[in-house]
């Protein structure tokens, strides 16, 4: 499935994985001010924050998985399967179609605090994009330096929770992800100490015992853990350079191996591709499982005033460099 | 600590993670086949294979971490602390330092049939490369592309050990490493199936469940599970480049996040490098942990038959690319 | 905190753990058909179904921690701190105060069914019996033969699900529990198959590893699953002593031991009594910490007609049958 | 499989569990002092320490499971399939058959000390009982209040290991069950501390969180653990009673229920017996799978000069007490 991260050093980070079978063809795709947002609803929106992120380009129209604006505002999508529950338009509501939320929200919001607002007279509707394409039960990870949020649209109503982890990942509701932490409270970076007995001489054999119990599978549960544990204690400098790797190794926890998760046979999901966006400089950061080096988009080489998309191919070959030979052509 | 892997595809990669908590500046070393080796039991070595791998050169002599022949050997050595046993010189033995034993057996041997041989001649001594160099207590990874070895000097003895996983992290003993993997045998990549009760309707609310229960943390056995299971799940396509890739992904699922394991203080051990030897064809990948593009050196592009080393340095450097603007200085 | 189970042979069986660091003094109480129940809410009942079960008797009135009745259905209360959340007086329901619940259910419903229907009309109110006694935040296990129900008073309302399991500890609320088991369906009774790897011979060293990940420790959650995971794989001939004996087996995975879960610095939570209630025929058996032979008191013994509750003692002291001596006395 | 225990209040108790499908006919049996019991090496022993413990007696002789003797010191015979190894006759050494064990050394021993000293000249022979029983892989757990060894016989020689833990199940191999507990060393009684993130305001939403990760299936690795987090941390008063009861409740813990442990179709491996002896006094309490009564024989009862086996039958039938009617026939 897919799990997102918030991430803050000097400058503020978002990103996700895309983890799936394959690919539906996204690109890298910044949407400058003037596009013009023509929501279901009849809403037009033609003069909007700016946006960089993945997205699939339908008709020129971006789907975003995940973008940020140029206001630092992040926001992803990511799969809640059997929970998501999107209902009719109301009257009274901003009804906005799953599929809009992002463009909604990013194209309006400049902080996690207007977005409450926005959020609050919202109706997410069941709409497809198009009649050829099922509508995918999302729920979403929001986030600006300063805090975080997690949207859930389920049968009871609209849900936005504080999110003081900056994680998201898919199954089961937030709440319950929450909640399963403190079954790991007693995790540490720090080795552990004896506690069994004072009549045993137990040793640690190895560095790194103290986060004995840490899942290392998978799922969307276990997935949720063990980006909070890596992202909580994670260290970084305040170089750019260095915010950005550690946000990609911190994913690199959630990565899913070619293999180890098989979907049906012969079908494996796997980190299709891993974002990290600088939220705070408009810079898209992201590898793709066949390359292995960070390539970036930075919004502001763009003219932010136009009207069309610009849109960017994700590299997927890996680039390797010799250092002792002619480049590979 | 560290996690060594042999891997087979088309071709057949070796390699391995170095974790700790700062370097002990390491170069890529070439070393080709008439580089005068002299042994501290006296034999000398003025023609051998030709190796590359990653080494510390103190004085011009490579002290190798890990390193393939052009034979297709490979050879890593991992620490091993509180059980690793190296004696006094044996007479009637091949009496080698534990520093010596990497050029020693990839020095002489094609296959790990002769290793096994050479082997059993072999007492290996507790001498210092240098006074003030410390002996470090290691156990070995030694693999060509038919078979795997584990090689542990403890104080019964020296044990060889058929290596069917291909992996090799620290502690404990290998025999006992291997035994726990029967506690993980109900692990997969496919779905767990209901087996708790015919009376309740469990589901999978989650994509890659099969694994729950695989460890996450970064101990070394914890690391010993993870990697073997990701590797012989793992599927790659027999083009080099995923080959590599897939390699390095392998790998992904043990590296050490900084700031996941605090060794002391504010001193937190992380994955320092990466590496993935292709031992069929000599060309030596990596990365580092603040540099996630792979970098290459390829022995075939030296001098073979030269009398010193060649040395590469490890390129360090974040190398990101920039898909709309100028490369960065 | 403690455990209750609703198990099936031939007959029906209904009991619970009580596990805390001290007794309130309970007695086996059986209440006849005619003793006066006045609640609260003004409501009085001086014809009811007899009940029998575990109580604290104060001022005559039996305050019951767990009972069934003649008829041979069952109802436990069991902690629920921090969640259970009980109002005010609400017009056009029934109004009932926590620790009327019990007589309230179990002197009007012969089956689940009709408690279903009673509880559509409830409102459970916090009132407390007495100034001096704190009101207990609880959740509630009701079964009989046929289906078993957990009702849950929180902050958006009374919630009534059904019970697959037929079992109930304390924290989380019941759906989150039910959604752990998930996480378990791969535990079985029979031994594990190697999935983790065709390459590798793995094998089973001991007898009952089909449950490995199971968990041993006393949470709430834990015991939830031991107790699921044994009730529901328990065998046991249709022979009275059979059943009951296997239900107390059952009840033992998830007994606490003294010294085994601190509350404060000395103070320990333990097991204080089991008790099995033969639904079908009114005999209810229990054991103590203490006392290891099971004990039983039969409500058909007692004039079912009566106005006064009948009390029995709880037998705390071990009885041991010597084979080889006079009987200690 | 089983479990044994040593375990000390007052008085020091050693007892185990007998884990089986099926029983072999086991009786309580005394072996007076002048018992003669003649080895298979040629020894005659017709003056020895009295022995009271669970026996199958055939043709006379009794095949103790576990005993102790009347000087306090207690032997238990495990399962350890697949890694005892018993040899041949070998001179110079005393020869004893390894269903000889446990009256060979309780017989001559009063103290573990004395055991060591015993254990250097024996060798452990292969011999069966009869052509018609097959030999038992096992491996024995000794204790006197003072100190507790486990015995392996394996393939590489007899070892003698010290046991701080004063538990023994089956396989794997003593050294290896004790270096497990390592992963085990942060479980505690008491209530765990967030040690995950201080950013994060995670809460014990159960009592008895502390030893979440210890493990609850029934594998013989984690009854070891159980078991040892169990005893090491249970608090009994001195008083005979408690102490008894308290060993019954931390073997409890390891108690196999029929149902959960299938060892093939149909047939479930259960907990025959528990045993636990008063080695001070030489009482020997029991209970078994269908009898929850504690059952007791004293060895002082009966006639410690004799030379014949006295034997008691273990009583299987559940004992219930009934408190308000005429006991049952």
């Amino acid at each position: 499935m897919c799990t997102a991260l918030a991430y803050k050093t000097k400058d503020f980070y978002f990103g996700r994985t895309l983890d799936y079978e394959s690919s539906y063809g996204e690109e890298i795709v910044i949407t400058p001010r003037q596009y013009p947002f023509a929501f279901r609803n009849g809403a037009k929106c033609n003069e909007h924050y700016a946006l960089i992120g993945m997205a699939h380009v339908a008709g020129g129209y971006p789907l975003y998985y995940e973008a940020v604006n140029e206001k630092g505002l992040g926001m992803a999508g990511l799969n809640f399967v059997g929970n998501a529950c999107y209902g009719k338009e109301k009257e009274g509501k901003d009804n906005i179609a799953s599929f809009e939320l992002i463009p909604w929200i990013l194209g309006q919001c400049s902080t996690v605090k207007e977005v409450r607002e926005l959020l609050e007279k919202i109706n997410v509707t069941n709409l497809a994009f198009h009649e050829s394409f099922p509508v995918s039960p999302l729920h979403w990870l929001i986030a600006d330096e300063k805090e975080t949020i997690t949207v859930e649209a389920v049968e009871e109503g609209l849900f936005v929770y504080d999110n003081p982890v900056g994680v998201l990942t898919n199954n089961p509701p937030f709440p319950q992800q929450m909640f399963q932490l403190n079954n790991y409270m007693h995790l540490s970076p720090k080795q552990p100490k004896n506690l069994f007995s004072e009549r045993l001489k137990l040793q640690t054999y190895s560095r790194g015992m103290g986060a004995l119990g840490l899942p290392g599978d998978l799922s969307s549960a276990s997935r949720f853990v063990r980006a909070a544990f890596t992202k909580l204690n994670a260290i970084a400098t305040q170089k750019e350079e260095d915010s950005v790797g550690q946000f990609f190794h911190i994913m690199g926890t959630v990565e899913q191996s070619k293999g180890c998760c098989e979907v049906k046979e012969g079908a494996y999901e796997y980190t299709i591709y891993t974002s990290c966006c600088n939220a705070s400089k408009g810079i898209y950061y992201y590898t793709t499982y066949f390359n292995h080096q960070i390539n970036a988009v930075d919004m502001h080489e763009e003219d932010l005033d136009g009207k069309k998309v610009v849109v960017y191919p994700v590299l997927q070959e890996e680039t390797i460099h010799y250092q002792n030979k002619t480049q590979k052509d």
